[in-house]
């Protein structure tokens, strides 16, 4: 992308960012014991500085001799490229002339009163911070709380998951990054960047969507998203326009209640809902409900790539179980046909126990035990052309041995052994494994399949509508082609 | 109830079922490990003694001195109210004919190959069955688990809760049982009694229904039901008709293939959904769409009894998540108004933290941390009339004190408390607690709040749905009156 072409798109060159090499914490409290300072100094993989007025000791940082305390930014004799603010509104016209000076690159300002309290003085306060800054120090804030890039080690708050991965997070919340940060290690999702740009008032959501659809360390991008500012619609459209990689959004607000909280939260003039709405049908923007719906359909689409789901197999333990299932796919428009005759012929002759059936769906029943025969079964299930996927369900307990008839030492390798399968066939395989009475065979089951990138759930209703949202996004990247 | 009002409604009198004191397990399985005799020995209450015609010795249950292993029924020297059979089909009519003339009231019949096979021969075998036991006889199944009734300690699998409580379920699918069983401890759900009545030949869903409708130990009803037979469909009405209590429904087969799937897992004719989805409605039934939400509706009517929810206080800890709540309510029905002027005047008064927002929906922020002014502030907004109930969000890593900056010993015991402020207004008060990256803090503060009735969820869309569901089938009930 050459500057000209971003000109047209009107975002801001955010490259950078992939090469901070130093940083400074500007503001670090003592009375909280440095924290965003030791947030910082935990994984930073570049030089770190503390920016204090008085203090000239940190424990387990700096006992004075290393010389990573400075009283001010411009005595640090090193190039800085990024900052992190967290000092009162009063002093950030200081800072960042101090910033500017210092040919810092990126300033992330955790610092709040600003537009974002409502006020004239405080949105004066922001005017002035960007006349400052003058373009030459790039703001994310204030009143966020930055950036968050594993691969570097840039974090701002402590035991952040250190595995850099292929999924980005834009988010005009800081509350939601803490939480999707932290859940995303048990999901099996791991970030290239996390964006909380709080007010926008330089960098904002558009400039930062452009710049990781072109990112190379981003694969699928999610977004809590308020609103933009009202001269920036035709750039949104322009950006979304260009991007080719699958975006998940939730959009805060959609409601007429939750419209005017985020005014009191971010000061975001939200819009009209079904202008978003359209928006997002026309670029196929994957719209979910909840921040734990959009994880989820990171983590099915970052497992199995994109799909288009049609027709499924359902493997229950219990027929109920099963019945119910295929009610919700086929609400949810995804069928649970026969199979083939050739391939119903060749699983019938795999089962000898009774009560159970061979029909799709599949009535696993007790044979679950002949764990050698699910696995044959479930591998000639999917062989069917007329099947894109399967769903299994399997509560936790068949995964402790306690709760076994008769002991079946390979259970658990034949099981995990047959939801990979789903790998083999290059079709969509989900297990769904209840939360029920062995929590702890649940989480290491629940790890060990995580790690393969198989998609674990607990209650159907977490991901049946998002199979249809995502192959439906699918649908539209094919006719695209 | 009298006999003849029972008549009337074409209904079974199951009452007998309350006061069962001694039972025998006929077909108790060597190379099982005597599985079904295992499971009701380690809780029932009665005298307990197994049928096989061999055996003579049974480690742990008798060494062949204490008389309670007998070849065949007649020659158990005592009265035996209850008998669990898992005999061959070939075998079912010899022992049915014992029962009877033993005098045993009610026989829970695990075998299959009934009319569950699909196959003349299955239901003519089903046919017989009910002649020879002449109504003398009571029969759950066959094809089906029977009988959990923690209080008397029948139960058909090992390990099932062994506390009795106040919620029942009927089910036509007895894996759903036992996932229903298995998962209540963790959600605080205790039963009266589960039914899992397989085939239905002799005491089938109505029966059952209008059973537990008039039983003094059961106040919720839950149910899975595929179909009922065709000639039922008046009684049923008639049941529905003269209930007082919640019902809460899951209908399998409810779309096209579920209703395929349905006819083969338990040859239940599922009926036309749209005849069902009416009668569900005259009959104000709590229609859900999964067994994961029948627990839940049924958890929070249990902890709350019945409630109307027009308008909540939303309590966050991120501004954004609060947002997204507010848009999930008022897509469900429920508002998120601002507080009266005086409660809001008040709250105003206890925030002193900055980044916070004191209006309805509240931003806790950083202020989360001085809990006794959050306890303050939940006590406030749920003393306001205009206020029905109140949710909040707060991830599991608040509990755990290496998350805290500043040392708060008193954070949990303050949350506990005003969790339970919902008891205090008789409101209700809903803790969303996200399952991230501390999962035994949150097993601890969730086993601490479910003991307290106090109903902790992991995802919005786990309950949200449901608030609705219940708070119209309150209006329905009130309306009544």
């Amino acid at each position: 992308m050459t500057t000209r072409e971003r000109d047209i798109l009107d975002t801001k060159d955010l490259t950078f960012i992939n090469n901070i090499e130093s940083m400074a914490v500007i503001g670090a409290s003592k009375a909280r014991d440095f924290f965003f300072l030791r947030s910082h100094q935990e994984n930073f993989k570049g030089e770190i500085y503390a920016i204090h007025p008085t203090v000239k000791e940190i424990p387990d940082f700096d006992d004075g001799t290393q010389g990573k305390i400075y009283p001010c930014l411009k005595e640090i004799p090193a190039q800085i490229d990024f900052v992190f603010i967290a000092v009162p509104p009063s002093q950030i016209l200081r800072v960042m002339k101090d910033c500017v000076e210092k040919g810092v690159k990126l300033a992330s300002i955790f610092t709040a009163e600003f537009s974002d309290s409502g006020t004239e003085e405080g949105k004066a306060l922001e005017r002035d911070l960007l006349k400052v800054a003058q373009n030459k120090v790039r703001i994310l804030g204030p009143n966020g709380m930055g950036l968050f890039y594993p691969k570097l080690g840039i974090a701002w708050r402590p035991k952040f998951p250190t595995t850099p991965g292929n999924v980005a997070f834009i988010s005009q919340s800081g509350g939601i990054c803490n939480l999707a940060i932290y859940m995303s290690t048990q999901l099996g999702l791991y970030f290239s960047k996390v964006f909380s740009f709080g007010n926008g008032a330089d960098i904002d959501f558009v400039d930062i969507l452009f710049y990781l659809t072109n990112d190379p360390e981003t694969d699928i991008i999610m977004c809590y998203l308020e609103g933009i500012k009202k001269n920036r619609g035709k750039s949104l459209r322009k950006v979304l326009a260009q991007n080719n990689k699958p975006i998940i959004m939730v959009k805060g607000g959609s409601s007429k209640s939750g419209s005017i909280a985020a005014q009191t939260h971010t000061a975001a003039i939200t819009g009209e809902y079904r202008v978003w709405k359209a928006i997002f049908k026309q670029h196929d923007v994957i719209e979910v409900e909840s921040i734990e719906q959009m994880l989820n359909a990171a983590k099915l689409i970052n497992f199995y790539g994109l799909f288009n789901l049609k027709s499924v197999a359902v493997f229950s333990i219990s027929g109920g179980y099963g019945v119910i299932l295929v009610d919700l796919l086929e609400k949810h428009g995804i069928g649970v046909p026969p199979f083939s005759p050739n391939i119903q012929n060749e699983i019938d002759s795999k089962f000898f126990t009774l009560g159970t059936s061979s029909k799709n769906p599949i009535d696993v029943s007790a044979q679950i035990f002949a764990s050698q025969s699910i696995y044959e079964i479930m591998d000639l299930a999917l062989s069917d052309e007329n099947i894109d996927g399967l769903i299994i369900d399997i509560p936790s307990w068949y995964f402790s041995q306690d709760f076994h008839i008769i002991k079946n030492k390979s259970f658990k390798r034949h099981m995990i052994n047959a939801f990979t399968l789903g790998k083999k066939h290059h079709k969509v395989l989900i297990p769904i494994i209840q939360r029920v009475n062995c929590p702890e065979d649940r989480e290491r089951i629940n790890n060990m399949l995580t790690e393969r990138k198989i998609p674990v759930f607990a209650d159907p209703l977490e991901f049946i509508s998002l199979l249809q949202k995502i192959s439906r996004y699918t649908q539209k990247v094919q006719a695209r082609k």
